[in-house]
């Protein structure tokens, strides 16, 4: 087969430039099931244009009802078709690739994965946003960072340097948030009595799981692994995290690719 | 073996004085299992006292922190456990009488079942309670009307009668509020593209159908077969719902049972 080509968003500032949680998701689906692909890195500004010129659908509204297209975004050249969204890539990769293992979102649980993708943002996005999305900015390349700075002070009406200074009693808050949302999701997977469960589905890694690594790899490389908020989470619900990201380890390979033409 | 004890709340404005959500989840599981069981009906005031009886565990907190117990609760004479709240009431089915089938949680959606309950509530309650505890409350036997209207009116500051007037438009939208939490459901069984498909795990019913059916049923009964809000429900979403309560029918069956001794 031919590569799948994998629209991603650079940031120099890491030697792979990998650091988006949700085009990590597609990133993992990829390098778990072993699937050819090549990346293609496109800056936020140019994300509408690349996803128009492949055929990609806008994946979220504007207030004015206007389309948004975001990352990721892969283009398919065996079957001719662009998707956008990383749960819907997800889905088209193992209808359209039935043969690369493992199945990640087992067709028992997909209505209950489709569950978890809503309650996971309810319960993590609302405070993690806070703390990450100042400090993501700031490691972005000058055109991303621009637009990124603008479109998310316009959502919060605040300056992002004001979100959650570094020792504010806000970042207290939303850290505390951050934390309750983890132990709610080692309650779900202890619910059965067994409290070493690591992945949603059981013994092997799922969609579920890949969602919460892309979310923890986030903190991990924007904030650092020295940092008081990686050294936190590794030691949470008795150092779970560490160990469900030790799982991952050998997934986080990034091609080199290239730049989008624009 | 010796029949469970299956603690529930009796409304005698209907003929097998079955009404209540969370413990038809309860009834629906030992009937779709076949477990053997009899009922004892307690009214509201009573429900603390009976369950530390038996020893079931409080399932919540008040604001001041004393524990409020719930039903359902069941004691198992053969284990000689009494345990309370629905979900983990079928979690202890399972482990202890596997052999009874189906399995409701099959246990690689265990920790996704978690995640959905957590949804579940967050999507259709705030809505539903709005519409639906006014009418319950008038259905209820006198002792347990007096201390459900009490302790509703006490979390909301506001008449039950005053929550959704007939004709409101705080009526009509909390009752989008439903459909749109419906259509949500509908969107996460129809994800992988089968329109069709009825269950959450795809073939049989799960504890997740069971949650949903437990809470339609409620709204059949207690707004009645030809209300509005009935009609709605069973023409929403290309009438998946009508078909989807189909299955169910046949697990509707009430025991006499006793009335609790306080």
């Amino acid at each position: 087969m031919e590569p799948i080509v994998f629209y991603d968003i650079p940031a120099d500032a890491f030697q792979d430039r990998m650091w988006s949680p949700n085009t990590w998701k597609t990133r993992y689906v990829l390098n778990i099931k072993g699937l050819p692909y090549t990346t293609v890195w496109v800056e936020f500004p140019d994300i509408a244009a690349v996803s128009r010129k492949i055929g990609a659908l806008p994946t979220q509204e504007g207030p004015d009802g206007s389309p948004i297209y975001t990352l990721p975004a892969i283009y398919d050249p065996n079957t001719k078709s662009a998707i956008s969204e990383s749960a819907a890539i997800a889905r088209y990769l193992e209808k359209t690739y039935p043969n690369f293992k493992p199945t990640l979102i087992p067709p028992e649980t997909d209505a209950l994965h489709a569950a978890f993708e809503a309650v996971f943002w309810k319960t993590l996005w609302p405070d993690l946003r806070q703390i990450m999305l100042p400090p993501t900015n700031a490691l972005l390349n000058p055109r991303s960072a621009e637009y990124f700075r603008r479109t998310r002070e316009a959502m919060d009406g605040e300056k992002l340097e004001d979100w959650t200074p570094a020792g504010s009693e806000k970042r207290e808050r939303h850290w505390r948030g951050v934390e309750r949302a983890l132990d709610t999701f080692a309650e779900w997977l202890g619910t059965y009595g067994n409290r070493e469960k690591l992945f949603f589905t059981g013994v092997d890694i799922s969609y579920a799981d890949i969602t919460v690594a892309s979310f923890l790899i986030w903190i991990e490389r924007v904030l650092g692994k020295d940092s008081k908020e990686w050294q936190d989470v590794l030691r949470w619900n008795n150092g779970r995290w560490a160990r469900f990201m030790d799982a991952f380890r050998k997934y986080e390979a990034v091609d080199v690719g290239v730049d989008a033409e624009v």
